[in-house]
This record gives C-alpha cells, sequence and structure tokens, in this order.
C-alpha cells in the first residue's frame, strides 16, 4: 500500500499550519513508499535552495524506513559514505517516514527551510497527521 | 513577482476537479518564474511515468513564457533540437504559463496523465484559476 | 501490490528458457510497480550494451502500465520526445508490465539481446509466467 | 575470464539461503570482471536503498579485485576522497570479488540490508559458493 492523495494533503496542511506558528516558511515534500513524488508544498519566502533538500530527505526516508538522522547515525559509525549513494541521500533531522496501521512505511515527508530542529518538528507533525488522516479513513 | 501559493493551490485545486470530471487521474505541477518546483498534486491512480512529465511541461512553459505545443511548433519549423536543451523540454500539449495582470509571466502549470487533450485541458482550467485567484487578491 | 520475488523468479527462468530455444543469450529485468529493480539475468554472451535496454524497456512498462511499444506510437503520434522524460525510455518492443488478477500493474519485464521481435516474444514468455506463478500462489 | 551465469547464480542461490537463515531479506548484485551487472535479486522485504549500495559494493569490489572495507581503509589512510571516484563507491564491508583457480578477479558480488556484519557475512558466503561452482565446472 501507498500514501492516498488524502493523506498527503493532511501532511502538507499540518506542515503548513505547524511552519506559520513558528512563523518559518518551509518547503515540504510527500512521496509515496517507492519514493515517487506524491505532493508538494513551497509555502512564500520558503528558500529556493531548501526545495531539493526537502524532497531528498523525504526520498530517504522512504527509501530506508527511517527517520533521516537515524540513517546520519549509520554514516558516522558504521557506513562512511552512504550518503554518497541513491543520488545522494539527506542524513540530517527533517525526514520521517509515514507508516499504515501495520507498521509498513507507505512513504515518507521531507520538511526543509527553518533550522533542523524546526524542519524536524514540522515533519513529525505532518507525519502524525498523515497517519491520523488513515485512521480515520479506515474507519 | 512570482506565483503565491495562494496562486498555485488554486491551480492544483481546480486541476484536481477539472480531472474528476473527467475521469482520468493526473499529475500537476505549478513551478514559479524561475522555473522551481512551487506545489505538486499526484492523484490517487495517476501515472508514475507522468509525475516528470507534468514537471517538464510547467519548466518548459515557464522557461519560455509559451505554452509546450509553440515550443512545439519552434522544434517542427525552425529550431531541431530544441527539446534537447535545458535538461529536457516537452514539446506538446500541456503546460501553459501563468501571467500575472499585466501580462507578465510568473510561473506555469503542467498536468500529464490522460490525452495530450485532456491535459491541455486541465492546464488551461488550471492556469485560469491561478490568473483569477490573482485578481480576487488585488482587489 | 508489487511484484513478489517468486514472480519475478519466474519470469527470469522463463525468458531464460525461450531464449535457450531460440538460440539467443539475453538480458532480462524485472522491476517492481514503482520501477525498481527486483531481478535481473544477463544469459552467457548476451550484449553488454543491452543491459541497460533491458533495464529501461522494464522502467518503460512500468512506469506507464503500457508495452513499450505502445509508448513509441504516443512518440510518433501526439507526443514527440516522450522518449526523453525519466531519465530516458526505450520505445521500441521488448518490456511488457506484469499484472495482478485484478489488472493492476504490479511490475515489468524488459528483455534485450536479440531482435526486436524476439526481445518481445522472450518478454511475453516472462510477463505471462510471473502471472500465471501468481495465479498458482494466490490458490 | 569473466564471472559465469551457472557461477553468479550459485552466488545468488547460496545469498538468499544466508539471509534467510539469519532471518534478514537482502539485495544481492552480482557483477562481471568489467563491473557490468550479471544477476541481481532483491528477496522480499529488502530496503529499496539497499538496492543501490549492492550494485555499489560489487562495482568496488569488482573495479579495485579488493574487499569493500579495505577500500575503506586506503580512504581512512592515504587517499582520502577515493570513494567519490568512478562515479561513487562504497567503501565499508559488503563487497568481496570473485575469483578463479588461478587467483585472477572474474567478477565480484554486492549485499545490502542489514547490518554491515550481516552484508559481509552473506557475501562471503555468496563468493565462495561462486568459487566453489566454477570449481565443479572445471573437474
Amino acid at each position: 500500500m501507498s500514501i492516498s492523495e488524502a493523506g498527503a494533503n493532511a501532511a502538507i496542511v499540518a506542515a503548513r499550519r505547524a511552519a506559520d506558528e513558528i512563523g518559518i516558511p518551509m518547503n515540504v515534500a510527500v512521496l509515496d513508499h517507492g519514493a515517487a513524488l506524491k505532493a508538494f508544498a513551497r509555502m512564500d519566502g520558503a528558500l529556493l535552495g531548501s526545495i531539493d533538500i526537502a524532497v531528498r530527505k523525504a526520498k530517504t526516508a522512504a527509501l530506508f524506513g527511517m527517520n533521516t538522522e537515524a540513517i546520519g547515525e549509520f554514516c558516522r559509525t558504521t557506513s562512511p559514505g552512504l550518503e554518497l549513494t541513491n543520488g545522494g541521500l539527506i542524513v540530517f533531522a527533517g525526514g520521517i517516514p509515514i507508516h499504515d496501521q501495520q507498521g509498513r512505511t507507505i512513504g515518507a515527508v521531507g520538511v526543509s527551510g527553518g533550522t533542523v530542529e524546526q524542519d524536524q518538528h514540522v515533519a513529525a507533525v505532518a507525519a502524525t497527521a498523515a497517519e491520523t488522516s488513515l485512521k480515520g479513513a479506515a474507519q
């Protein structure tokens, strides 16, 4: 199963609200479980250089089913240069997988535009919103 | 000036509705006047191969300030191979520039997923919606 | 749903046998529905230049859910230059989607090494074998 | 001389069995002595992001005739940035050359999907299986 349009939209809407609350315009990318683009939004004023970062964060999280900073931990410990694979991964926080109710990765969200902590916060809100929307749809 | 998030959203919403009306799931990309991604939506069931086509249609229309099929006409008449420039252009219909009220290109929309005629129809609806939303915002 | 390892193996084994019958060593690629590599075999003596062709044929068929020669027809009629998208498509025969029992594309096979007709024949045998193996698994 | 289809299959079959024994789905790539793809298998559930890593591990081992972690040692000691050459090398364990009975490199296997130790274990089993199959064929 892969993330639906409704789930992707829930992620985008939640990310936008969370970014507005902290006053930082963000780029938000939602990819499906195969790392193909599902939805994207660049808020007014978000950094142009962050478009690619948001997409790569989501790609990294989708391809490995892990938060991007966890991939970064592998780079530092057991797997130097891992970030050079798959056309370039992002190995700091801001990419988070989205799971279905059985715990399978169905996509990922990537957020970029603020500090790493801000990006991570907004991505977490977005991933949770997508997962919550799945539960609503399943009822 | 470049297309706002509100204008990009108006294009996406209108494209989704037009695609639903003809029953064809579409990929819809909105780029700004510098051909950087502003918003994207892949409807459930839309062809994976059309993601790249939608983005390239919007890129082509943004970079030249013209509909993609007009660029195609240049390829056929005066400029063979033009489609190989800029990392690859799309030279059939479905990419349409978005203008501000002074007629300047502020972005473009690209649509792919149906026949060329269906894509062009949905892109035209989306571009018009973005331009109409600008007028509302300016009042 | 995406093609299983068992289904991919069934395609590879059948392709190998069909290629042996006509005496032409082939490259055979099986990709999942998101166009990620699932299985690959290069028979002894198969052309090196055909590795990339086999993979791209399968990619083209997976991304559009159509035989590669059908994409070629679009290139000739309505969509010139379509083959330049998605990092390069193959628009002649030898790439065939694999469907589940509900008719959904779950992957694709691409074959290269012989004439276009030979490639197409071997790919058809392989796709059928994968689909037949699915039916067996479902019983 | 380069690895045969039979040798490559022996590696794939042995890798699959070793991966099943430790319960980790793996990506397994076998490349010939010129680093061209010879055989590939992605087990059900193996990480998508590991496809590229498995292929690059095999490429690294084939191009230098050494285990990937030995290339990593060069990076750390005498040749920083070596991993950026050849389109990107992998410099941690899991890529192992396959030798003929005269000790010449005839190909390599790359495995990815588990921990570095698990990958290395499965790759070693696979390389040994390929070399053993060569001995059988030569008798």
